[in-house]
Parts: structure tokens; C-alpha cells; sequence
């Protein structure tokens, strides 16, 4: 293997690929740079945009001869920093590789390439009575769903992104392409070496094809939401609600001041309380019994301004409101916001949201919690002058004690956003021992550590 | 490292473990050979029984000194052999590890030593309303069950045995001690290597603490059941129920040569035509809308005989003459029972249970064909004169096509009994270029190859 100028390893790769499939140009290059955090960005040295598994299989084992690094890119709507090419040299961009390969409503599957974002893969397949339900907010792509193992508002219903993966195609950095599943819903055979790759942030090998398991729409959804006092009252009552066995589509937490951001943000009118959302879904007389149920668990323990949307217009609003609650903190001209996606089990969630907000309180910083409690999973928004080092400072320090505390509970420092770059600093005392496993993993499948290299680990 | 006779190193084993924790005793060497199986029986050379963590630590730690082979054992339900200690060595017997560790009720979560069975946990947990369901029919316990990704009857509801695990600690090969994930309901943080161990049989590492997701016992349950004139009928009516998006608990698919036969064994007084078994449960008024729309649906699809147990009672004689199917081929004197265990995508069920109907007729063997439908998930019974070779090859034969088969038609060779020393033919035609990355993970994970060796593949 010969050491070459960046020119040359990019002259063999232009003579690979088509025209068109390779970009230096700097507007490309800035937009590969970074994802949706407020992480440093650093722009690649080239962008590919492969158009098959071949292709990609191209550009790793040329990435290879020349000691090039590679680092995929869906949606660039991360929140952690996985997209940014922090080493430079490839950033692999997807968007090209958008299709369905096979649909068979039949089987409740569908096989797509990873950059699909999960609205078009919905659009697609809605019309058949199915959906993707995994709903991280963002129109992610599913290879990056499947790549940070995202979740969301429905995982308390469908399971993370890792439980709607039946198999995949991934090129490993020698160039070989395995799968690592089959198309049944089952199996016991071999190793499972799917779940390793997902949530592995493109450090392991590069998906190329993924089969997702499909859910049924339900005939009948209802929305609600109603108050509490406290942040602690929230997640008793979401608790309670889970060990009834109420079976919800949704159930999220909202804090106060978070309400009272929206409202000023779209004008939503929402009661400006510590607030539960509810979203319950299935056959029409099983939903409309979830729902009178829980209203009942609700009332007896408290709640307050329970309500029912009327219509699926004003269901859309509430939940239009639930995803822009983040966006009322970023939106605000001149400011930074960091976010924090600390997951605990659901007996500790009380304890740490009442934490949360004390830390935010303490430091006087603008900031808010909201999450999916029923997951024990709750991000922060932090809102901070970049200008002023001692706020960024105090801002990162709540999300860090938040982390730290988590683990303590027996927790996670990352419910669903990866470890990227912002969560490495967790990585030791989360993992203990299991993180010399994950070093020797990474060192056997890409010895020469070119895929997203200085991710999860340094 | 010096080589030893075997008195050496068990002695000294018996200088680390207590008196009483080491067996070389014939019963123990033949107890320890075989599991429900007939995969020929190989006796270990010692059993052990470890009593913590820190004792399996000793024991694998004096193995790899003297490189002596280690084999899990559980209940000895395994139906593939992978208890088997097929290079002798040390058996590594968990029944006094059967404790739970941690029970948290409010966060819907056990953590278990591996020993404990299925049954003696639910004892266990019941009384406060939680249950673990995973049922696959055997009371088998819990760390068999992870090794070897278990599941069931239960599944098409909550999924398999690796969906159940939030944690474990694992004693890898060369003494160190990890866990594999924390208390949370979701990660996106490090690598998922959880997923990797279930499953994985004792050979990448022996799991000694186990932390199981529960779930709330269903207020209501009904059960009912209905017939078709052919399996391929019962496989499409299946279908339907999970494209409409019924919930179903469980759903089970018997032939008519099964229920002929189950009803000869036990009285039952089936109707004897090829059979759908249905549970559902949740809230009473859920449970009794989606046994309402079930029954419409079958009648759409031509059922006949579709019948609700009428109580608690009549319900557990349902089920106990579904799990009661394979003894009842078992139990005949003289012969003997080999079993598939194939798991295709649903849509390729009906052409898949017509082709294992017509093998087994064709064979002129008695046999049957039941399992978990909406899985697509089926087992054989083919019943086998021991003493005819040409009967044995016959049987085989057909578990053998039908597991080419289904590897054809996208799925798996096995869907919850393991691979052991059965199913290992068909690795390279089911994994393909991903065997390759089995064969270094457990190059990475086991070097010596000491856990388990020979089983998943040679």
C-alpha cells in the first residue's frame, strides 16, 4: 500500500464511480460537515453518493488501499455528532440509495435501501393499511434510524429501531457483504450479529439494505393529555398506566416550561402545566376501553384537565405541538440549545426529572425536559449564549450530571440519540469491562479503524 | 501451561469449589450426557455446580489453564444437543444458581441467575400480578432458555427470548466479567453485543445473571380454536388475523394427525381436522372484541368449528393438549421422535406446510406438523423405528428438506430450538459469507476454543 496525495485517491475513485457520484465542491462539503447538534463541524474531503451495494463495496476497498476514512451520512438530522467526518477524508451520502427493493405487504415486510427517510417509506406503504411507526421526530433516513438505533414516540408501543430489523446487508470494511438475518420473524441459527450493527454509527461495517417489519394501522386512534403538579406526579401516573397494562401508542411528558414555550412558539393555548400526552390505538372498541381507562387511572390520581382531542385534526395539532417543543427552544435567534437523552428505569424517572429541573433552576439558564416516560427516556433542552463560555459551560454540566446520575440509576447515558461524539466521555463508566469487548470488536472488524473513525470510542 | 492427566486437573478443581460442588459420579456423568434430543449422549469428564459468579470465574479460569472444554448446563430440555459436552471436559450445571437477585416490580423487571425455571420464576412473580411469558412449552430454565433464544407459543405477542433481555453478565474465556447492556428500556450507547450472546450456546461466553423485562398479567383471557379442511387454509386464515391487526396472545397451528393423535393419548375429544388455537387477552372488553372479530374473520374464511372455551379450566385443557402434541407422539413404546423446527416468512407458510404434509405422507412414516403459525414458525414429529436405519434416514430426510426449504424461501433453519449439533449443516446455506464472521468472533471470544466446542459450527 502506497501513501498518496489527496488527489490521486481521489482520481481513483472518480474513475470508479460515474459522474456525478463524487463532489468536492464546497457547498457538498459544508453540508457533510454536520448534523442537527451543535457539535464542531468538519467538512470531508470528498462526498460519494454510491447508487448500489457495489458501489459502496467500491469505495471501501479503495478507501482501504489508500487509508482513507469513510464515514456514512443519511438524513444529517442526528443529534450527537455521528455524521461528522471528524478525520475528513469520505463522507458516503445515501440519498441515492432511496429505494424499495421488495414489499410484501403480506409478510408485514419490507426490504429498502438506507437512504429512505421513514416519511417517504410511510407514503409509500400507508395506502396498503401499514405503516414504519418508529417516529424519531426527525424524517430521518432508516439507515441512519438504524445506525444510532433511534426510536421515539411510539417505542413504548413498537420497540426501538433495533426491534423492527429483521436483516441487513452490510459491507464490512474488507469488502465483503454479508447478511446478517433472514426474512422470517424468528430464528435461532448462528450468531445474531444484527443487533451489533445497529446502533454501531457506520464504526462496524455500512448497511446497504434493510428489512424492516411492518404494523398494521390501527383502525382507531384516540389522543388525550391532561396535568399534574409536579414532574414527579407525571411519571408516577405514566408508571401506573404501564403496570396496569394499559396498552398506549404514545405516552410523553412535557414540562411546564416547555408548555409555556410552544404556546408562545405556535400559539397552541396548551395548559401551562406539567403535562402527560396520550395516544391510544387499536381496534375501535379496544381504544376507545384504553383510553376510558386510563382517564379513570388519571382522575384518581390526580390529574387535572384531562381532554380528549375531538378530531383527528385536533389529535395532529397536540402532536404537532409535542415535536416543535424542541424546535420553540432552538428557534430563538442568537442562542445555542443542547440536548441531553438520558434513559433510566421507570421507577428512578421521578428522582432524575425532579434532578433535571433543580439543575436547570439552579443555573438560571432558559430550559426544559420532555420525553417518552414511558421508556424511563427524557431529553433536556438547554437553551445558552454561544458567546458566553460560562453558560455553555453550565449548560454542558447539567446534561453531563444528568448522564453520570443515570448511570448511577442503572441507566443509560443515551436512550436513543448515540454516542457520536457527545457521549463518549460515558462510554467507561456505562460499560465497565464490556468496553474492551467493543475495542476488540472494532479492531476485528476494521483492523485499520477507517470506518467513522474517533466514534463511540477514541 | 503444562499439560495433566484428568485426575490432576479435577483435583485441582476440588481445591477451588467446595465439597459436594464437583461430581464424577456415574449418575451425574450420565445425567449430564444427553438432553430431550436424540442426538447421541457424550458424558463430561466432571459436572460442576457452580454456586456464584466468582465460582464459574475459578472454573474457567482452571479450564483454560489445562484447556479443558466447558459445557452450560440447564434443564437438559435442549432438543438440538446443545448441552451436549460433545469433548468431554467439565458440564457446568446451573441448578444451584437459581436464585433471583432483584426483583422491581415497578419497573416491570427481574433479574435472575441463570438456573431458575420459567415456571419457579412465574411462581415467583405471579402473586404481584406480573408474569414472564415466554412459554416454550418445557420448564426450562432461564439461562438455557437465553442460550439458545428461546421462545414459543408466546411470541407472536412478545416476542422471543432475546427481546426480553435488558442485561446480563457474562464470564467470558478468560476470566473477565462484563455486562451486557444496564436496567434501562433502551440504549443507543457503545455496541449491543447483548443479542450476540443469546443465542450464541455457551460458546462465546457463560451468562450467569439474567435481567428480564416482565409484563402484566392480562386482566381477561379467552381461548378458542377452529378447523379447515387443509393446513394450507389454517396458514392464510393466520395471515389475516395479523394483517387486520388483531391482537392475538397466542396462535397455534395443529394438523389433523396431531390432534387424531393427541386425542388418543389424552381424551381429548378435538375435532380431527387440521386446527388454529387461538388466545387472546388484555383489558375484558379488549380481549372479548378482538375473540369477536377473530370469529367473524374465520367464518369469512370458511371455518368450521370455532369454539370458545367456556372457563378457566376448559381454557388450561386447551393448551394442555397443544403441549401435550409432541409427548403424545413420544410416548409410544419402541420408537422414536425426531423434530423440525423451520420458521419461513408467513406468506411462504401455506406452500411450506403443504410440502411437509406431503414428505411425511410420502415417507409412509407417521408424523405431524404443529407451531407458532404466526411466527411462521412450524415443527415436525416424525416418528422413527430406532432399530431400521432406513426409517432413521427417512425422517431425517424429510427435517432436512424441509429446512433446505425454508432457507430457499428466505428463512431460517431453526426458529427457537438452536442450531446444537442438528442444524449445523445448514449454517453455510443460511449465513453464507457472514459464517466467516462467526468463525472470528468466536476466534476473538473463545481462542483456545474451550466453550462449547463443536456446536454451531465444526
Amino acid at each position: 500500500m502506497s501513501i498518496k496525495t489527496n488527489d490521486e485517491w481521489i482520481k481513483i475513485l472518480s474513475g470508479r464511480l460515474n459522474p456525478g457520484q463524487l463532489s468536492t465542491s464546497e457547498g457538498e462539503r459544508y453540508r457533510h460537515s454536520h448534523d442537527e447538534s451543535d457539535h464542531q463541524p468538519v467538512e470531508p474531503d470528498v462526498v460519494c453518493f454510491p447508487e448500489s451495494t457495489k458501489d459502496v463495496q467500491a469505495v471501501l476497498l479503495i478507501a482501504k488501499d489508500h487509508h482513507i476514512p469513510v464515514t456514512a451520512f443519511g438524513a444529517g438530522s442526528g443529534l450527537e455528532g455521528s455524521a461528522i467526518p471528524i478525520r475528513k477524508g469520505i463522507s458516503l451520502n445515501f440519498e441515492r440509495m432511496n429505494q424499495v427493493l421488495h414489499f410484501a405487504p403480506e409478510d408485514l415486510l419490507v426490504t429498502v435501501q438506507p437512504g429512505i427517510t421513514r416519511l417517504a417509506l410511510n407514503q409509500r406503504i400507508n395506502r396498503h393499511g401499514l405503516q414504519f411507526p418508529i417516529d424519531p421526530g426527525a424524517d430521518a433516513s432508516i439507515g441512519g434510524m438504524a445506525a444510532t438505533n433511534a426510536s421515539g414516540t411510539t417505542a413504548v408501543r413498537y420497540g426501538v429501531m433495533r426491534d423492527q430489523i429483521l436483516d441487513m446487508e452490510v459491507v464490512l470494511a474488507n469488502g465483503s457483504i454479508i447478511h446478517t438475518g433472514t426474512k422470517a420473524k424468528k430464528s435461532s441459527s448462528g450468531y445474531s450479529i444484527g443487533g451489533l450493527f445497529v446502533g454501531s454509527e457506520g464504526t462496524l461495517g455500512i448497511i446497504t439494505e434493510i428489512t424492516l417489519k411492518l404494523h398494521a394501522i390501527p383502525e382507531h386512534t384516540i389522543a388525550a393529555s391532561c396535568t399534574f403538579e409536579t414532574p414527579r406526579e407525571c411519571a408516577e401516573a405514566a408508571n401506573s398506566v404501564l403496570l396496569m397494562g394499559i396498552p398506549v401508542q404514545r405516552m410523553e411528558f412535557v414540562d411546564a416550561p416547555s408548555i409555556k414555550k410552544v404556546n408562545e412558539y405556535g400559539g397552541y393555548g396548551l395548559p401551562e402545566k406539567h403535562s402527560l400526552f396520550y395516544e391510544f390505538a387499536g381496534l375501535t372498541q379496544s381504544a376507545i376501553e384504553d383510553a376510558r381507562l386510563a382517564e379513570e387511572l388519571m382522575e384518581d390520581l390526580g390529574a387535572q384537565n384531562w381532554h380528549v382531542a375531538a378530531d383527528a385534526e385536533e389529535r395532529a395539532t397536540i402532536w404537532k405541538a409535542r415535536h416543535e417543543m424542541a424546535y420553540a427552544y432552538r428557534h430563538q435567534p442568537g442562542v445555542s440549545v443542547t440536548g441531553g437523552d438520558v434513559c433510566v428505569p421507570i421507577s428512578k424517572l421521578p428522582e432524575l426529572l425532579e434532578h433535571g429541573r433543580e439543575l436547570i433552576e439552579a443555573s438560571g439558564l432558559e430550559g426544559g425536559l420532555l420525553g417518552h416516560i414511558g421508556d424511563g427516556n427524557f431529553h433536556t433542552c438547554i437553551v445558552y449564549d454561544p458567546e458566553s463560555i460560562e453558560q455553555k459551560q453550565l449548560a454542558f454540566g447539567i446534561n453531563d450530571q444528568l448522564a453520570f446520575r443515570a448511570i448511577e440509576l442503572g441507566g443509560s447515558c443515551t436512550g436513543e440519540h448515540g454516542v457520536g461524539l457527545g457521549k463518549q466521555k460515558f462510554q467507561e463508566s456505562e460499560h465497565g469491562e464490556a468496553l474492551a469487548l467493543f475495542k476488540n470488536m472494532k479492531q476485528m472488524l476494521d483492523p485499520d479503524n477507517l470506518l467513522n473513525p474517533g466514534k463511540i470510542f477514541a
